[in-house]
């Protein structure tokens, strides 16, 4: 028993506004709900953190929340890595001086781990999967001043990487190679792929 | 003599809101003008074309509305590229139809071209700079039902190449290679360097 594309309902497991915004694109009803989950894991690799970080958020969500007819719910964890550095969120201003500085001139990679959890029939347990995208973004030289002009704006906050690439420090971004919704923290493509190839066949 | 970048106003030769969202990206004073040039062109080249009608664009805006001190003005046009083709905006329903139905499940090109013109001495002419930018942009693979419920939304409109990457048609978008600005129709990384480069230094 599957489910057909157009009842889904979508159950977001994330608080974050750009993940909200975006979700948007698949063209279904959803609701946010939070999620708790411990976002510890002892992964190194980028895409298996993401996978893993993900799942947690999306099965702590399941647990408590628990699944109705025709919805999927959806966890999602997005990390920066740049030469065997794994990059959250930044801790203090400081801490985001040290990543853009670092991240400045530079191409650095941005994954996006995502999990789905149906269940198409009540008699049994629930699908689980998860995948993780990958997208490389060049930005081109920022000077210490301009780090600096971004830091007074407070937009690094609350972003992995320590910046939003629609925000204000987009205008250094000289390109990107893979999706870009992935950059911002969900990588809409492959999830209405996955929703349609797992959930509706 | 040239310009200060903070002491910049742009003014910006276009009436697509698209535009006018991204160059707030700059993070300069900005005002919106209309330019009623002639879109022609004898060009046959997708970067030839967009830089000929950027310049045309505001080349119209500068005889019509002159410039100020420490103003810059700014053209800008986008065309999608396939396979020899140059597609512009849709023409119809059934244009964007034919549009939709060849650049799905394959890789296609966004140019978009920028004119800048300045003039930081009211001694001389203005200085003129024109250039284009090229994002490849890979669709996967969408069903003609899928086509038809996009096309009911009416977003094709107004949109080169009958899509535009951050509306409904976006889900599709399986990656890029390249500045994604660019393909929305400003490559705002571009114009900061540029505007530095060529107008402040």
């Amino acid at each position: 028993m599957s489910y057909n594309y157009k009842d889904i309902k979508l159950v977001l497991a994330s608080a974050s506004p750009r993940r909200r915004e975006l979700i948007q694109l698949l063209g279904l009803p959803f609701e946010c709900t939070v999620s708790e989950a411990d976002e510890s894991t002892c992964m190194k690799v980028p895409d298996e953190v993401v996978k893993e970080i993900s799942r947690k958020k999306a099965l702590w969500a399941y647990e408590h929340r628990g699944l109705g007819t025709n919805e999927v719910l959806i966890g999602a964890d997005t990390v920066v890595a740049f030469e065997n550095n794994i990059l959250g969120k930044p801790a203090s201003e400081n801490d985001a001086r040290t990543m853009l500085r670092m991240l400045q001139g530079n191409v650095h990679s941005v994954f996006t781990g995502v999990t789905l959890i149906w269940r198409p029939d009540n008699a049994t347990g629930p699908n689980i999967i998860s995948f993780a995208q990958q997208t490389d973004v060049t930005f081109s030289k920022v000077s210490d001043n301009e780090i600096e002009e971004y830091l007074q704006t407070l937009d690094y906050r609350d972003k992995a990487g320590s910046y939003g690439i629609q925000g204000p420090f987009g205008r250094h971004v000289q390109q990107i190679h893979g999706d870009y919704n992935n950059v911002v923290g969900f990588p809409v493509n492959a999830v209405y792929e996955a929703l349609k190839k797992y959930c509706c066949d």
